[in-house]
């Protein structure tokens, strides 16, 4: 055969079976349907229109038009697990004195738990109508879409300004479809304004610019980020000054540790007193989203949603999951996606990010721990304001870098480069507080002090003096009397979905046991 | 036109472009010469039979048939740069004091210059004669292709045995071709039983199951990676008893930090004894290897040569270039083979590692430096070897995993979190010695004492009582005496190779002027 005639028969032999398969993948395409955030317009093509109202806090009735990512999102239900991390680091105890978390800290459940957490949590305190209980309004404001809705009705300021027990009644459902989506046309939508003011005050990416990719990560760093109360004046409709105090994040000066410390610094704000230390405080809370804009995933632009919220596929039927979790429960459908690596292979190494970050995390804490004590019984001996001041500084920057760095879930994961690199900072920064306090200590003639044994969670309360039975025993005062009218008053405004409460067990650390 | 005509005349514009394009690139590889480590078998196929004797050391002599890679080899001659680490970081002048690299130490410059740097250092010495200086024959081990040539001569044990200048008539070539290449067959191969001895001892990789792709990193690991001189007791030919300093990796509880100290530490195992603070020192010597196994490239068997050696083109000519250095200065031929990203970018990304790095080195530097002095003062006062023994034994281990984590070239890069892991946790050893040193130096009424001022390499040299005008003296009497003769007999023995000499220009950080 000559040559043309050999490409030719070959040419057919290849050609026709490729031809044969784009057929076939074209006839799969018209049955399939790819579920994204641009849902809407397919669905309305249908029979269905959506109906759902502005500012719908219910997410079943989100569920009625966007059946399968509903049925993901409540499959964070399954996520139920209480770990008391005062039980696994007692030495948290310490650190806390004084502040909330001292009294309660789980380890966090699914989205599904979060206002049920929030309620119950020993933090939140026993309130016995809405100007009592230790906590402000703002600790509402990530758990649920009704703050959103609240805030529409009654302004920022406004929703800001109180106690926690104060919105009680309105806050129905736990973070839901309404926290990240606008309900005519589905798009993802910045919810909570405080991110749009802290991103524009960081200014590496306005707001207004945030494209699709980008808000497939703020969303979530809508909450998943460090914040503080801004103390904020304001006049009511009735003429008289109240305080708000709004939810802020601290981005002026920048993302990192450094840039936050010095942010607070520069406003001398402390979060509280710690009470055995006497140290003006900062309690970092999950700055995830800062963690990993470090990361190779955030400087590579992948999205929270690319690995949290991966496409799955149902039959012919591609969505986005709404079962937010860890991405190694599902390797597959994540990591595997860009990675080409055996699992096992893979998890090893990912349990081996996490030990190194569990190591200098346990010494900071150790560190820090000890230093409040040292401190402590520095007071205690007569020490001066003047030979305590740079200890103090000392224990205060510490300890906020120390918790930068771990309180961001998975930061160990998402930046461990900067995890460890701020634990180094903060391990060495609570050392240089501890070397001048035992000048201090030997001054007043106990320079061989040893601190008091802090190795349970009991003991550890008991060295910082807590009265734990007194906050238990307020907290189901509360669940058993305010708790129960809020309900009801949710029920006759129409808030309460009973879909979001089907599985809730009540589950904590500190019930006995025959109440749970 | 039906279907399948469309098809068939479709499938020849697609088939006949392929179809000439395969015929252009057979033509190429025709041409094309890749020469690689098999290159052997290629070139005897042509008119020149390579003649290289075994433990040829002169690397010129195998240019003769390799130039291409020869070529490249030379080209490290241009990384000529004397960097003064000691100008640059002071505090490792307290940290080492008492032993050589306080006196002298140099950021390492490119292979070409490596035995003439060895000889330079002041950390050699002033040798007078065979048996004089500091030194002992190990310190040549991992400079030269002449030390398999000598071992093979005249034994391990005896070669291991004696003054550093025993050996300075026989050590005449920088590490060049016979380190790491069969003088046959041109592969791979390990030169240096130490190396195969410590694999066998770890065990997850025994010397003899090397695969060509780990000898692409094995070769390297014969030098870059930690060892010490174990000593070992010998009878030579006369019935006398010798004892050998026998290069030895610590491998055998494995690869990391914490398990190389504990074999040294199960040993008691010292190189030296601080001249200031007492303690029975360690000195890591870049464990770079070790680290590189912790890092991504490594868990994915990237080899050293694939980032350092990487394959470049020369006209149709493809080998692997032996201008071994940093990957960043062609990225092209190394990162970018498989990072799809912005040469830019990147380079950003490696810059931050380096910076996190640097962080925790300089504060873990000072804050080992300051507990060496810090100890001088106690013992200075008084304190006794009770109270002074967990400080002493804090002190070695902050020193040792410091030094462990930075003295690796580019651990900051190969392996980025273990890095940030061990100096963190060195930084808290070396702050727990401080805070005891505190309660030390109050009772003997030094509370308060401040570690003197070592913020300049002279003031630090100072600090540590370093007569250093009397050694660079020393050392200049014996370049221009000793050397000199060396040259002479290693020209006789036909050792001496002059292109391996030839752009050689006498550089040091000591050097008066006008000497350089």
């Amino acid at each position: 055969m000559k040559k043309t005639t050999i490409v030719t028969i070959g040419s057919v032999l290849v050609i026709v079976p490729l031809f044969l398969l784009a057929i076939s993948i074209n006839g799969n395409k018209a049955e399939q349907k790819t579920i994204t955030a641009a849902a809407h317009a397919a669905q309305t093509k249908g029979d269905i229109v959506p109906q759902i109202k502005k500012f719908e806090s219910r997410s079943s009735e989100w569920g009625k038009y966007y059946q399968r990512q509903y049925d993901s999102y409540r499959q964070t239900r399954k996520s139920d697990k209480i770990t008391d991390m005062l039980i696994d680091y007692p030495a948290l105890v310490v650190m806390w004195a004084g502040y909330g978390f001292a009294k309660d800290y789980n380890a966090p459940r699914g989205h599904y738990y979060i206002v049920e957490d929030n309620i119950n949590t020993l933090r939140t305190g026993g309130p016995v109508d809405a100007a009592t209980g230790p906590m402000p309004t703002a600790c509402w404001t990530c758990k649920s879409p009704d703050v959103p809705r609240l805030i529409d009705k009654i302004g920022e300021l406004d929703y800001f300004t109180g106690k926690w027990a104060r919105h009680g009644s309105e806050i129905a459902n736990p973070v839901g479809c309404a926290d990240c989506h606008d309900n005519e046309t589905m798009r993802l939508t910045i919810t909570r304004d405080f991110l749009k003011r802290g991103l524009d005050a960081e200014g590496s990416l306005k707001a207004k610019d945030a494209t699709h990719q980008d808000l497939r990560s703020l969303v979530c760093a809508q909450c998943h980020s460090e914040y503080y109360f801004k103390k904020t004046k304001w006049t009511d409709k009735n003429g008289k000054e109240q305080t708000a105090g709004v939810v802020t994040f601290p981005w002026d000066n920048g993302f990192s540790a450094e840039a936050m410390e010095k942010y607070y610094d520069d406003r001398s704000f402390k979060d509280w007193t710690h009470k055995v230390s006497k140290t003006p405080m900062l309690k970092a809370q999950h700055p995830g989203y800062e963690m990993y804009k470090t990361g190779v995933h955030g400087l590579n632009n992948v999205a929270c949603a690319d690995c949290h919220m991966p496409y799955v596929r149902e039959g012919g039927v591609k969505y986005s999951s709404h079962n937010v979790g860890s991405p190694l429960d599902h390797m597959a459908n994540t990591c595997l996606n860009c990675h080409s690596e055996e699992e096992k292979a893979f998890k090893d190494r990912v349990a081996r990010k996490l030990e190194r970050k569990t190591e200098l995390n346990k010494t900071a804490m150790d560190v820090i721990a000890k230093a409040h004590l040292e401190a402590g019984k520095a007071w205690e001996l007569g020490a001066t304001e003047a030979e305590m001041k740079d200890i103090l500084q000392d224990i205060r920057h510490a300890q906020w870098r120390w918790d930068y760095s771990i309180a961001s879930h998975g930061s160990f994961f998402h930046a461990p480069e900067e995890t460890l690199r701020i634990l180094g900072s903060s391990i060495n920064i609570g050392q240089e507080a501890r070397v001048k306090l035992r000048a201090v200590l030997a001054k007043y003639n106990a320079g061989d002090f040893a601190a008091p044994d802090f190795s349970t969670k009991e003991k550890a309360q008991a060295v910082v003096g807590l009265p734990y039975q007194k906050l238990v025993d307020e907290k189901m005062a509360f669940l058993n009397g305010l708790r129960k009218e809020w309900i009801e008053q949710q029920k006759a405004k129409g808030l309460y979905d009973p879909k979001a409460w089907e599985d809730m067990k009540f589950n904590t650390s500190y019930a006995p046991a025959e109440t749970k």
